[in-house]
């Protein structure tokens, strides 16, 4: 246990609330401590995108963006097809991806999901809500968290699973499946009813290209692939996210929609990504390389396993025998640093943060937190 | 016909691509004509809340507001049922009352709704699309569209509806049902199942006071009543709207929503309401001043048929031979005013329009826009 000089001077209850962690405005309004700059290492923010020049134009625009309704879903998927260079009839938009979640759940999932785990908790709490099966697969720390394709698909048969889930990156995880053995799976389990590739990470993986199967899922009867937009800009207030499918399977699930599901801010957010490509490019290398720096830093704690990522977030399993929430709560009170404690994750357990990614100066302050945390863990000794 | 002296510079196509009117934005778009300033009587934007200071204060915080997750679903609607005196259990937020409204067909109309009509479109549509039976009772001109209760009580049993909808202020027509007279509906059909009440511009039905149902909604176990803040607040883009029902039903609702439904700037709208009230409170009174101007104003023209409205837009039948599609493509291209032509909607016709309460100077350049119209008509006899 980590020695704690002082009570903690806020209500940490918030934690116990909910299974997702409080947003930092949450938790600020709640700690009122105006000695302390808290700074997110929680929620994956992207500082790159948009702009600044951007936010300013939103400001500008404000009135008009949210006195107007929004434009329809097949008006907004056209604007983002064309630079993403996909059929507009193959892109679905949605309110964040957490609403295509819920629908494909509720419309597409027969009774019965396999999924490696640990993995993003509403992929396994909704279709447990709904009453279905879930089987999972679990991820291996002696194997860093890679998936074996191979056993997980003979895993998926042998549980006769009519839906399959995956996450590439995957979360809290980070680890990662190269696009040919994705594509690989695909083909393998292409009787499958449903396969679901969560790419909410996949353009933090790489800082060339986006390894994406979008392209595979459009023209194959059985998959669909799930983007986040808010994620890949880091406006997770902004609730954008679409699902990339064949036509058909497209169309079934944008009809079963609400009208007006894509909010007036999140359209202004589509139509400024879609006309500013090169920009976003920028962005998304520099929260690349902020990913490799971060994970670069953390590994010279000697005390910390760290897990090779290929989202903007790094996992790592801290030495016992601390305790992960006690750890944040001592970042959060000392330091004004939140991270994200795993504990309540299956598959994963209270000795696992997930580290966003942030820039050096502030991977650097927290790399000293964390090596005063290890050092009062070795005088307790 | 009215004679049109020159081609119509745009294509107006797009008021065919959809059954709701293009947005003001979209419209400025395709028009492309800097000499024509839009103004918009389709959309009944409330120009007066949020004030211009509030205005500001969203600006300044545009930032964290977009970046980080919304609160969920409990915590927003334990803020907004403070100052409305509700009790927050029975309150459910929506993305939008039209997300509220798919999941209610969804979840709670068993097979056959009765509706007067005309009213909001998606209450026809959406359980028409899921395959449930739609019974229409017309509301006559002749009655001002006023609904008599006790006729449309016994419609109601005579074609044997599970659910009833009632919209209250009526949409396109604005007519309007006492509070007496709605509680007296409640109690006649306490057996039906379901009785959702759309409130969505009950706000702009009286200066003194709000005349809502909500608290006999959250009494009442078959008793859905629906608002929109969205509309309240003129910001039709935000995408905000809550239902109000007995816990047990709120609840059932609200586990089927996904996940951070509600988007951050919503959030942040909700929170300045809350914590606004006095400003609100003068905002609404005095929108509710500009509806009646506007419909004082109409009635000045003799040509118009004015029918009486509690919401903040007026419903208006023009004389034949004048076509209501017509007259709008005219008084856009001549003056870049956008009405609303009712022809699409079942139990109206293309010879109404809605025109939205603006301030009295807008109102007064659409009477000398529509006099100007009725010569030209005349001239043509």
């Amino acid at each position: 246990m980590i020695a704690t000089p002082f009570r903690f001077p806020v209500d940490l209850s918030l934690f116990e609330d909910t299974r997702h962690s409080p947003s930092l405005p949450t938790l600020e309004r709640s700690l009122g401590r105006d000695d302390l700059k808290l700074q997110d290492f929680c929620i994956p923010v992207n500082p790159y995108f948009p702009t600044p020049e951007l936010f300013a134009s939103f400001r500008r625009h404000l009135e008009p963006i949210l006195k107007y309704y929004p434009s329809g879903n097949e008006s907004i998927a056209r604007c983002l097809a064309e630079p993403l260079g996909l059929d507009p009839a193959a892109v679905v938009m949605g309110n964040g991806s957490t609403e295509l979640i819920t629908w494909i759940d509720l419309l597409l999932i027969e009774d019965h999901v396999a999924t490696p785990v640990p993995t993003f908790g509403p992929w396994i709490d909704h279709p447990t809500a709904l009453g279905k099966k879930v089987s999972v697969w679990p991820l291996e720390p002696k194997h860093d968290f890679e998936l074996d394709v191979g056993a997980f698909a003979q895993f998926v048969r042998r549980v006769g699973a009519d839906t399959v889930v995956l996450c590439n990156p995957n979360n809290p995880t980070g680890s990662y499946l190269d696009r040919g053995s994705v594509i690989y799976l695909l083909d393998d389990l292409a009787d499958v009813k449903l396969i679901v590739v969560d790419e909410s990470f996949i353009d933090f993986a790489d800082e060339t290209s986006v390894p994406s199967v979008a392209e595979e899922a459009a023209r194959r009867s059985n998959v669909i692939v799930l983007k986040s937009l808010g994620k890949n800009c880091g406006l997770h207030g902004v609730r954008a996210g679409y699902a990339v499918a064949q036509p058909v399977l497209a169309h079934r699930l944008r009809a079963a929609l609400p009208q007006w599901n894509v909010n007036a801010m999140a359209e202004a957010l589509i139509r400024t990504f879609a006309s500013h490509q090169s920009e976003y490019e920028n962005a998304r290398r520099c929260a690349v390389a902020d990913r490799i720096n971060t994970e670069r830093g953390l590994r010279t704690l000697s005390e910390l396993a760290v897990f090779p990522s290929r989202a903007n977030y790094v996992y790592v399993r801290i030495p016992a025998p601390m305790d992960g929430a006690e750890l944040r709560n001592w970042l959060l009170c000392e330091y004004g640093f939140l991270v994200r404690n795993c504990g309540n994750k299956l598959g994963s357990d209270s000795s696992y943060l997930r580290i966003a990614a942030r820039p050096a100066e502030l991977v650097d302050a927290l790399i000293i937190a964390l090596r005063s945390a290890f050092q009062q863990l070795r005088q307790d000794d």
